[in-house]
């Protein structure tokens, strides 16, 4: 558990032994299950979180009252509500689990006074934020340039082990097509094979 | 010049007089013409650009030869091809000089040297990324999310001095509309007025 945490961040850069038990005296190990909140939509978004196990959503939910998903994260992967959680003003998005998930919490005062004490993770955050800008550039992109089908299989690629674990209905929305839509890109998929 | 870029990082991080020789000794004051490019589609974005003045749009042109404009960028934004500059590979977009831009250009080489020479550099470049995340992913909840005309509003608020710098078909294509629905909402705000 605390390994998973700790070779993720050795991707980027060393931590010395007692860095490594600095920050993890800093952070807290969080069990949720299904269908709980990490952030709520006008709560503030206290922590950044690093995903052990289990999937949460990124969502909005507009003044219709339409749900918008904004993106998915599984094991590996970092979630928050970055407006939020920067500047601690009310968030945006609701962050809800798919399964129950395991995850190490990065409080907003633990992460200021872990930059304080290890500099270096200034770097490990500037390199993965950098990694999200690009990703969230490209889907910019891809939604004004792609059609709905080349979309669907680059979403595919992009979360290979997800669409097993999550609602089709979820996965519309993440593409902003309807289900049925998606039911016929798929099904205009197999017949094509 | 050297001024405007010192007060923006001073924003964010101090630095000390000598740290301020170091970082101005290792980037490149630029002028460009309106039209030439900073990076083209395909090309390695060597750059980051602090822009002191002028303007420019990042645009990608997909198979069919259209053009999508991702972003303008205006004086005291940051450009570049994030994804083509951290990795070192070919970028997915152009950045073309919309107007006479003057610009700080900081290489890849340099910025890499200048994070061990002045590691709170790391910091400065974590927190406008952030910044940058943040606007992105409301971009893409804004285009699921509003309609055309709410987009176009907010960008006018977000862009307030571009809106008389540059062609219609630029706004149009960066709101993801056809020139001839631009020009349909703006006379409805009009009439609206």
């Amino acid at each position: 558990m605390n390994n998973q945490l700790l070779n993720y961040i050795h991707k980027y850069i060393s931590l010395t032994d007692e860095e490594q038990i600095i920050l993890l005296s800093r952070i807290k190990h969080r069990k949720y299950l299904k269908g709980q909140y990490l952030v709520q939509q006008g709560d503030i978004c206290k922590s950044e979180y690093f995903i052990l196990s289990g999937a949460t959503k990124t969502f909005y939910v507009d003044a219709e009252g339409q749900e918008h998903i904004v993106m998915f994260s599984i094991e590996n992967w970092w979630t928050s509500d970055m407006g939020s959680f920067i500047s601690q003003t009310p968030a945006d998005y609701n962050i809800q689990c798919l399964e129950p998930t395991e995850l190490f919490q990065f409080s907003y005062e633990a992460v200021e006074e872990l930059y304080i004490k290890i500099p270096k993770l200034e770097r490990f955050f500037r390199k993965i934020i950098e990694r999200a800008l690009v990703a969230s550039q490209k889907r910019i992109v891809r939604n004004f340039s792609l059609s709905a089908k080349e979309r669907y299989l680059i979403f595919k690629k992009s979360y290979p082990q997800i669409e097993q674990r999550i609602p089709q209905y979820m996965i519309a929305s993440y593409l902003g097509i309807t289900k049925e839509f998606l039911s016929k890109i798929k099904s205009q998929l197999i017949q094509s094979q």
